[in-house]
């Protein structure tokens, strides 16, 4: 049996925060989910879905938790620990989910309270319909939840690891600077040429579209603020990203021009890379 | 009622063949669809799938069908009708199924002999899976099914008609230059997208693959001989794409350095873009 995680605030009710909410309703680890969201429609939709037994609405209610769980854009995620860091109680464990991590755990390093707990999350899941209605918790079972630590906070860690065991997920440690430079590649990169090649695509003056390019295309039906955000606060690392994919492009287009044994050489090393990433 | 087709010969019993000869033994639209390949292992599957009621060993046999379907990649097609386009019976009707259009419909033009009728044709889906085991002939329902014109035959673009009402699909008729153009930034292009983004994101040192990654990289599963065929053959136009791909995705990338408002107006962009294609 798992210690309980207590109380559980999460910070956010859109899909990330009723996912991880429903999950944790469900668990049987929580004692309580209460649920804070700025925008009423949504927290009530989220609550409706079960994603939490009641509404927080005030920080200071939000603090009284024994796990906050901040399921806010990047900005959002650091404008809170900002306003609040100073206040999270000792023993309290702060968990973001924000996809860009180095701005978060510099945020969480300058602005929590010392004694309180800190690590920067990142669950690899999710479906691109945005709110409350697009939460899929299922889709956590096994899922890559990936954790940075902040402080040399041992405790810290332990706890954000009983958090994710409770949602099913998989930690995986990682440091913030090697998260945002892997998920610009694995996660970043492709919502930027999904919109890129929706725009190309979309710019014909027939539209034959099958199913390769509905698939390859389905990450620009995201939210654009929210893309827009995580794309924004790791912007460094995607430029870089768009750069090596650019390389990449043109070394397949070359090789198209040389002749198809060429190139088949090439797409057999890429589809062995896609074995290799996708489980 | 519509017309019978009378006998079909399929020449190529991959996946494409293989769905196309279910869903036109399926049909009712048929008096007997028969097969030819030269991977025997191959062409058992697919009339164990029930995609024929017969193999064709040889291609006189082909040439008594009064429907002839080439599901062969690009280079085979042209070859197939170097070979045997000057056999062809008049009133017979060869369509093949090849993703780039302008060089196949030149063969046809060149070898094809008077009074047979030719049209080129790109039924646009499928599966990633090759072979028989990949056809999922429901796919074809309500699916683009593209005719181009080879000569100015009325009678050949009214019986290629009938053949895409016979599998479901809905023809488009559209000149081959205008589908190699269009194809290669709705299809073509994103193959190559999701080698290139398979290699970058591969090249990291920890995995931590989300759905967004699986789906975006989904066509780089496919059969890299099959992709290199098509891809070479409308080299021109794929070079073409991917510079524009280029040039979109730097847009993005100096969007995300500038903040996040300017990245959200162009994605809301490329997001209408994507729900104007995709229906």
């Amino acid at each position: 049996m798992t210690e309980t995680l207590g109380r559980v605030a999460i910070v956010g009710a859109g899909q990330v925060g009723t996912m991880l909410g429903l999950a944790l309703s469900n668990s049987g680890a929580v004692t309580e989910v209460g649920l804070a969201d700025l925008n009423p429609a949504r927290l009530e939709a989220s609550l409706a879905r079960g994603a939490g037994r009641r509404a927080l609405e005030t920080d200071p209610e939000v603090l009284e938790a024994q796990v906050i769980l901040l399921a806010l854009p990047v900005p959002g995620i650091v404008a809170w620990l900002e306003r609040n860091g100073p206040e999270v109680h000792p023993a309290t464990l702060v968990v973001d989910t924000g996809s860009a991590k180095r701005l978060v755990v510099e945020a969480m390093r300058d602005h929590m309270a010392s004694g309180a707990h800190a690590v920067g999350g990142h669950p690899m899941t999710g479906t691109e319909v945005p709110g409350p209605d697009g939460a899929r918790p299922e889709l956590l079972k096994g899922a890559p939840f990936v954790l940075c630590p902040v402080r040399d906070d041992p405790p810290a860690m332990r706890a954000a690891h009983r958090l994710v065991e409770a949602l099913g997920a998989e930690a995986v440690d990682m440091d913030g600077a090697v998260h945002d430079r892997v998920v610009a590649r694995t996660s970043h990169l492709p919502h930027l040429l999904a919109a890129a090649l929706a725009v190309v695509a979309g710019d014909q003056e027939v539209a034959v579209a099958g199913p390769g390019l509905s698939g390859a295309t389905r990450l620009a039906a995201s939210d654009p603020a929210l893309t827009a955000s995580f794309l924004t606060a790791n912007a460094d690392q995607v430029h870089a990203a768009a750069g090596e994919l650019i390389e990449v492009l043109e070394g397949l287009t070359a090789a198209a021009a040389g002749g198809p044994k060429a190139l088949a050489d090439l797409l057999t090393t890429a589809r062995a890379a896609r074995e290799r990433l996708i489980p």
